[in-house]
C-alpha cells in the first residue's frame, strides 16, 4: 500500500534518489500500522490497501489506492497534451486495485499546479472521465489547487485515489506461488507511469531531443511514444478474478519486474524470467541505446513491455494463455518459479 | 466535491488567480457527471462525494473526500516542522465528509517533494497517524514521489483522501435550511489550512517577518502560530450527525465564510453572519492590519477563528449552544437565515 515512485541504478544520473524513498517507507511503517484496526486485511506494502467493511454484506472488502502520474506529467507539459495523463492515473490505479482482485468504483483526483489554466485542469479531468467510464467508476471528489512557489512555474502535479470493493469469497483462500507456477506476462503499451526521470534525461539532455522529434524506429514523435496511455488490465482479466489457479498478479511500476514481481513471492521462491520470450517495444530498445543501459539498469527503471505479470498454476497456463491471448495486448509464458533465494532472476 | 483551493480579491496581491480555479471547475462539470451512475447521491461542489454502495446492509453510504495542505507546507518547510501539516491534512479530511455526516474510515497519502528525505516524510506521516487514531480512520494507502524539476528545490506537497460511511437514515429527510434557522459558529485554531499564499506574502514579504519571529500579540512564533493544526470538529460533532434539527453543516475552507455557508444554503436564502458575535484570534487581526484588508477582504481569505458552522431549527438552539459548548472550542450563535437574495451577508 505505502509505495514508493522512485527506481535506483541509472536514476542517480537523473537526480532520483531510490534508497531515500524506500527508508521513508520503512520508517513510517510502525506510525501507519498503529492506525490499524482488525478490519485491516492488506499488508504493509502491497499494492493497495484491503478493508474488509464490517456492515457490508456477503462479506465484501474495501481497496483503496492512492498514486500520481510522476514525470510523466513533465513529458505532457512540454507537448502541451493533458488527456492522456488523466487517463494514466485512472489506468494506473485500475491495475493497482486489479492485482488485489478489486474492481473500481470511485475515484477522486488532485490537480495542482503553480498557476491554474482551466483548460488544461478540463482536459485532463476529461482523460479521467473518459478512462473511469471505461472501468466503471464514479469520479466523485477532487480538488485543484494553485501553489505558486512550491511548484515549479508552469509544472503540474496530478494524483489519483481509487475505492475498489473485492469479493471476499475471490481474495481468500488463493493458494500461495509455490515452485513449478509460471509467469504470464501481458504487453504494456510503453513506459506507463514510471521511468520518466531516466526517459526524459536520456531522450532531451543526453540525446537532445524534444517531444517533437520524429524518431524512424518509433514511428512516431518522441513526445507521443512518452505519452502512450497507461493500459487498465480489469476489460481483460475482470473476468478472471474469481480463478483461484492464478495465484498471484503484479502491476509493473517503479522498480519494473524485478521489484514488483518480488512483492508477490513468498519466502524461498525464485522468479526466473527469460526475457528473450517477448521483444520490448522500441522506446524500450532506444532508451537503452542512447543510455548505454546494462539489462539490470533497464529491467529496473523499466517495465520493458510487460504491464502486468501473473503467476499461475502450470495446469492452467495453457487455458489462460489461449483465453487471454484473444485480447489485444501481448500475452506470453515469460518464466517459471522454482525453490531458491525470494527474488526475480532475469536471464 | 470538486472544488478549488483558491481564493479571490487580496489574493490576486499574493499571485493566486480565484477565476482560473472556479473557471476550471465549471469546465469539467460535465465529463465528471458522465462518469456517475445512479449510486451517486452528492451534488456536484459538495463537501465530499457520496455513493450509495449497493451490496452494502442498512442503505450505508460510501463518502469519499481529497484534499491538499495548500502552501501551509512552505510555513512546515520554513519551520523545519512537518508533524502538524500531517494532522492537518487528515483532519481536514475528517472535516469535510463530517458536513455529509459522515464519519472516516480509511485514509490515503500521497507525499512529494524535489527530494525526499525520509524522516521528513517519516514525521509527516507520524503526524497522520496521529490525528488518524483519533478519528478511528485506517491509513492504509500512501505514496511517495520524488519528483525533480516539477517541485521547486526543497518544497513538497501532500494529498490526502479520506473514504468515510454514513448512515443513510442520518442523511435522507433532513430538513433544508430555511429562513428563520439559525447559525451556530464553532471556532478554529487559526488559519486551518487556508489562506496561507495571503498570510506569507503579508508576514514575511510585506511586514519582513520570519517563522522566527516572536510577536507579543501572538504569544508565540509566528511560525508557531501559522501551523497550528486544522481542527477535527468530529469528536465534538459526531454524536449529533443523527439530529435532523441540524440543517445543514458547511467546513469554513478556502472562500471563507461566504464561499462556504453559501454551499448548503438554498435559493432565495440569505445567511446573516453578525461579526461582532465573536473575536478573531489574534493572528487574524496581526494579518488584517499588515495588509491593510477590509472585512469583506479578510473574512473572503481567511476563516477569521470560526471553522465550522451549524444551520440548525431555532428551536434546537438554546440546548445545542449548551451542548456543544461543553468542549474545548468557542461555540457561539454568529446569525440567522432570512428571505432574500441566496448568499451571505456580513455586517
Amino acid at each position: 500500500m505505502r509505495d514508493s515512485d522512485t527506481k535506483r541504478d541509472a536514476y542517480a544520473e537523473a537526480g532520483v534518489d531510490i534508497d531515500a524513498g524506500q527508508d521513508a517507507v520503512r520508517l513510517m511503517g510502525d506510525a501507519v500500522r498503529s492506525t490499524w484496526d482488525k478490519n485491516v486485511l492488506g499488508r504493509y506494502g502491497a499494492f493497495a490497501g484491503l478493508y474488509a467493511y464490517s456492515a457490508s454484506e456477503h462479506g465484501d472488502v474495501i481497496a483503496v489506492t492512492i498514486d500520481g502520474v510522476g514525470t510523466k506529467l513533465k513529458v505532457a507539459v512540454m507537448s502541451g497534451t493533458y488527456s492522456s495523463v488523466g487517463m494514466d492515473i485512472v489506468n494506473h490505479c485500475t491495475d493497482d486495485l486489479l492485482v488485489q482482485r478489486a474492481g473500481p468504483l470511485l475515484f477522486a483526483d488532485y490537480f495542482a499546479s503553480s498557476s491554474l489554466t482551466p483548460e488544461v485542469v478540463a482536459e485532463a479531468v476529461g482523460g479521467m472521465a473518459e478512462a473511469c467510464r471505461v472501468v466503471g467508476a464514479s469520479l466523485i471528489g477532487g480538488e485543484t489547487a494553485e501553489m505558486p512557489g512550491v511548484y515549479c512555474e508552469g509544472e503540474i502535479d496530478l494524483v489519483g485515489c481509487m475505492v475498489g470493493v473485492a469479493k471476499r469469497e475471490e481474495i481468500e483462500d488463493v493458494p500461495p506461488v509455490a515452485p513449478g507456477d509460471v509467469l504470464i506476462g501481458i504487453g504494456s503499451s510503453g513506459l506507463h507511469t514510471n521511468g520518466y526521470s531516466l526517459a526524459r534525461h536520456l531522450l532531451f539532455t543526453k540525446a537532445g531531443m524534444d517531444v517533437g522529434t520524429e524518431v524512424p524506429e518509433l514511428g512516431c514523435r518522441v513526445g507521443e511514444a512518452l505519452l502512450e496511455p497507461h493500459l487498465e488490465y480489469l476489460t481483460l482479466l475482470g473476468p478472471h478474478l474469481g480463478d483461484k489457479r492464478i495465484h498471484g498478479l503484479a502491476h509493473i511500476t517503479g522498480g519494473g519486474l524485478f521489484d514488483n514481481v518480488r512483492r508477490v513471492l513468498p519466502e524461498g521462491c525464485a522468479a526466473h524470467i527469460d526475457k528473450s520470450t517477448w521483444e520490448p517495444l522500441p522506446i524500450f530498445r532506444l532508451l537503452q541505446s542512447i543510455g548505454e543501459l546494462s539489462d539490470d539498469e533497464a529491467y529496473r527503471a523499466l517495465n520493458m513491455g510487460v504491464g502486468m505479470v501473473l503467476v499461475v498454476d502450470p495446469a492452467a497456463a495453457d487455458e489462460l494463455l489461449a483465453g487471454l491471448g484473444e485480447g489485444e495486448a501481448a500475452v506470453t509464458l515469460i518464466g517459471e518459479v522454482r525453490s531458491g533465494e525470494t527474488g526475480v532472476v532475469l536471464s
